[in-house]
């Protein structure tokens, strides 16, 4: 029996822990999708508690909380940050096998140094520490050391194209350490209710004192650039590329404007958003009444990208599927156009255990895992960057695993460069053209 | 090597053991979904041998069967009872990893303390052996006997609403020491042939004096009700709600009377039913011609359950999908609306080893395991209920493994309050509210 | 940790190792379904190089050295033999867990006793000696003398119905020790491009001298019984019987005939193909631009298979996925009308150890392995039949599985039964009826 989170947690053979020490350990991060506020971190904004660090806005541990039947007031609602606390911490050991589980007590250990278990036995002591901890050394626990703290070399943050990205100037300005670019993402001037649209686009051509939405789309990329943006972001719950000509247009345009300056197109498809009407008008937005959705219709994702690729158009591009049973479709597709085309990290739902496993092993099976981008964080919280240890630690596991039982020769040599090419060469290249 | 459904079968590591032992083995049986036959139960029918008990209405055993090449004869057909047997004999072996291989001997060890593997060399011995048992000791085979010798507490029929009921007011007054409590199953009042449901519909009115169908299922809603109904089921091949406004109108109905009466909601989705018309013609329905259908559009299970929940008339609900890609769709969906919506248990072609499993680590990684109402048999089989033995040796397994393999700490005080919920008491109080 | 591909290679446990050695490493080879070229066969063509027996249509490994980043010049363009070759062996080792690792290897050793590893260090040593060897003893790496050396029993290639077969007569002539069959697909005449259906069946009804397209493709079907024809193919991206009612009647006739002259259909369902312009200009079709596609409506598959039970025409068929989330609806599905219906092996995409041990897993719990007719290569390859051996192993190791976990008794008698009936058995017969 193992330990509990140990030294080898995730690593079962020789030759994982060999490659993870070795290789996944110390290796920067590039996290090149999240959805980290630029203005905490321009601001440099202190933590006073757990609760403000872990709960003000994860709506994984939220749903969690709701599952397992705590009241709303202790969730979203106006309950003491404490109290809030305590319902999280009765929660938590009532979710063995959850990536909550692991990723609580990968930040208690990384952040904090504190490798007690997370329960309503240890939840006093456990917050009596952590908050002498964030109030005594302010400067260890603000959001740009959080980000040091973790080896991060590289955020994109997730912005909207009439963005004045004024963080992101001030970070640069700053120097902090790492480097925080914008991402762009104009969703909400592509699709969605009509006059929704409208009133967005009639704005964003205000903003870049441009007559039509391409134009100002295309002026939001030049600000956009100037500030080192690599990488948009487009998030669709059915990828509509076939029906709504409209949106057709625009997106050829803009991936042909990605393809133009280098940038690199990534696609989220599938989630189904706000279901939950008690949530959404409680609440807002995220408040954890998204869900898993339809398959994509893998005939317009490839009449869209064929058509890029024929008209000389196409992007890098990460495709990135919400419904794990779009897993082969997805790797399978991106392979068509490999390797301007890569298959993503296991995406929320999936960011789990299995989640990325089966990612890791989709694309051993049915692509090349060496040549992939790797892990991302999407998250919006400070301390979350464990997720890439927590990735690493099942990327060594698996490929350790193909040497213990004979199915790859015991070279961990090899096994090693395509580890630190998966943990972050590859994205540094891929994403970032090797300039961070 | 382990020793083939020994004690510790199916328990592979020291946590699963104990979990096992001092919490699943002897826990109660709360069969919240089955389709075993109420005369039989209120009449105490004594079985004469296996073929009645295993053979008269199994299409899984059928279906198997079949694959292996038996003629029809030997199956539904005229072929004496141990002619049929035999044929059943002669196939079992040939199921390696199928999940009638274990319930097989399961059934003949717990029923029958037979630890004999059934094969063609012991078929004689073992059929004389229990036609003997069942003759000699009747009283201990009987339906009702069976119910209590497997430590049954309640078990919920199926039923049609025109239903008088008859048999679960007989077995109420007799007290047998567990309780037999009706299922609302309206499906063909719903939807299918128009002619069919109309006459349905008119039927119904009759039955209950009414003249209109909304006011019939409500007479049918009390008289199950006064008979401690706690569920209801609906069935559906394509769930329609979106495309079809008349049954659309019906579930808003019949779900706000659910909500209404504190009832459960169960959705069963997802078969494609009678495709042989071979079987069909023969036999009828249930003949083993049905197989996994379409996946379900989560847009219309979400517009469902959000527009109850917008009208605050969301009851309890337990959802079903029959195709496994459903599971992470399923899962994120009840988790919208947690602890109202639940993701039960694998259904079907699905409660196998791997399929339980898949459900459980579903749970575990997209829900909240230790919430779930855990195993129902949904069969028409008296001896089945070893399926809640399968099922909790397969949860005692998977948390045992979190424990072995350092994913969750040692504390099996912790993990088997959960092995006690998921067991039994989250269904005794989601669906039966402690009444039972 | 095992030694990388020992003899015990994928087989890990006792009971795996026995059935492995005595009923499955010397079984005899009945390739219902490939892809080789009749003419090489015939020609008894010798091969002068790896890059002519590897690289010359493999489309697999195409796409593993487009992820890795090769350019085209060395995939498909005017690159040397040996720049082909050693752009391979700088790929091979970056392909940790995929199939063609283990593939390529099993090549070496089975077909050229090379136990090397392939990589840039022995590209050059692999080369020559491999070069050496075909040169010096062409008899023995001829195309024919390569399926002799494999064990080879029957290969059925993948013909057009227009085809003379004059390539499968002259190998019948020269008797070679197997059967080359020819396999009767009519895709082409069937649907697609309306201007080249007509095309296609206007000289498709002059080649037979007939008037219309039934008449051609059942005087095409004589021919190709003539020359021993068991099987015909199928290939659906999207399986068009509901909406296209021209393609209804012609599959409706075509499945009537094959009942009628004792042939199984095969049906591939679901890929999605020429995904990318660039290649499909460069190149053409099969250029490796081909991924997986939606998943199949199980209604009109259901439609087809119950149509032709209703009117006792439904031929012995073989249902083959694509996408692999559609595993348990075909398995179910062929479950209907078992034992005339099959699921198919692990196809393309899914013939990976991952996928057929999805495919086998499948069997075992929702059909009934023991009547499968197992592997097939669906190869354009002439070494590519070490696949049966890569299948093998991992059938062995399943089943070694369960009698480890104690989930089947130790009874190596009847799974050995059963391996020798899914090697090879159940395919002579179901198929070949014995005749081979």
């Amino acid at each position: 029996m193992k330990k509990f989170m140990d030294g080898d947690f995730l690593l079962d053979t020789p030759a994982a822990r060999t490659l993870y020490e070795k290789y996944a350990c110390g290796a920067p991060i590039y996290d090149y999708h999240n959805h980290l506020s630029p203005a905490d971190v321009a601001s440099g904004r202190n933590f006073r508690d757990l609760t403000e660090l872990w709960l003000e806005t994860d709506h994984y541990k939220w749903r969690a909380m709701r599952a397992c039947g705590v009241g709303e007031r202790y969730i979203t609602g106006d309950a003491s940050p404490r109290e809030k606390f305590d319902s999280w911490a009765s929660v938590l050991p009532r979710l063995p096998g959850s990536p909550l589980y692991h990723w609580t007590h990968l930040e208690l250990r990384r952040c904090f140094g504190i490798d007690d278990l997370l329960c309503p036995a240890t939840a006093d002591k456990i917050w009596k520490l952590t908050s002498e901890m964030m109030r005594s050394d302010p400067d260890r626990y603000s959001a740009p050391s959080l980000l040091r703290m973790m080896n991060v070399k590289v955020i994109c943050t997730t912005d909207d194209p009439g963005d004045s990205l004024v963080y992101h100037r001030a970070v640069a300005d700053a120097a902090p350490g790492f480097a925080m670019l914008p991402s762009f993402r104009p969703d909400r001037y592509l699709a969605g209710d009509p006059a929704a649209v409208a009133a967005a686009r009639d704005s964003l051509c205000r903003e870049y004192g441009k007559s039509d939405i391409r134009s100002a789309l295309s002026a939001a990329l030049d600000r956009f650039g100037s500030l080192g943006c690599r990488v948009s972001d487009h998030g669709f719950s059915v990828f509509g590329y076939r029906e709504d000509p409209d949106l057709r247009g625009l997106l050829d345009f803009l991936a042909a404007e990605y393809a133009e300056r280098g940038m690199v197109m990534q696609l989220h498809l599938g989630p189904i958003r706000n279901n939950s009407p008690k949530l959404m008008s409680a609440y807002g937005r995220d408040a954890g009444g998204d869900s898993v959705g339809r398959l994509t219709d893998p005939f317009a994702l490839s009449e869209f990208l064929s058509g890029l690729e024929e008209r000389d158009r196409l992007p890098k591009t990460v495709l990135y599927n919400l419904n794990p049973c779009d897993n082969r479709m997805m790797s399978t597709m991106a392979g068509n156009f490999a390797p301007k085309v890569q298959f993503g990290a296991a995406w929320w739902f999936n960011d789990t255990l299995r989640g990325m496993r089966d990612q890791i092993r989709e694309l051993m099976e049915t692509g090349a895992l060496s040549a992939s981008v790797g892990m991302l964080t999407d998250s919006r919280s400070f301390t979350s960057f464990v997720r890439h240890e927590y990735y690493r630690r099942i990327l060594c596991s698996e490929l350790g695993s193909l040497v213990e039982e004979g199915l790859y020769p015991c070279d961990t040599g090899t096994l090693g460069e395509i580890v630190s090419d998966v943990c972050w060469r590859n994205a540094a290249q891929f994403i970032f053209e090797g300039r961070y």
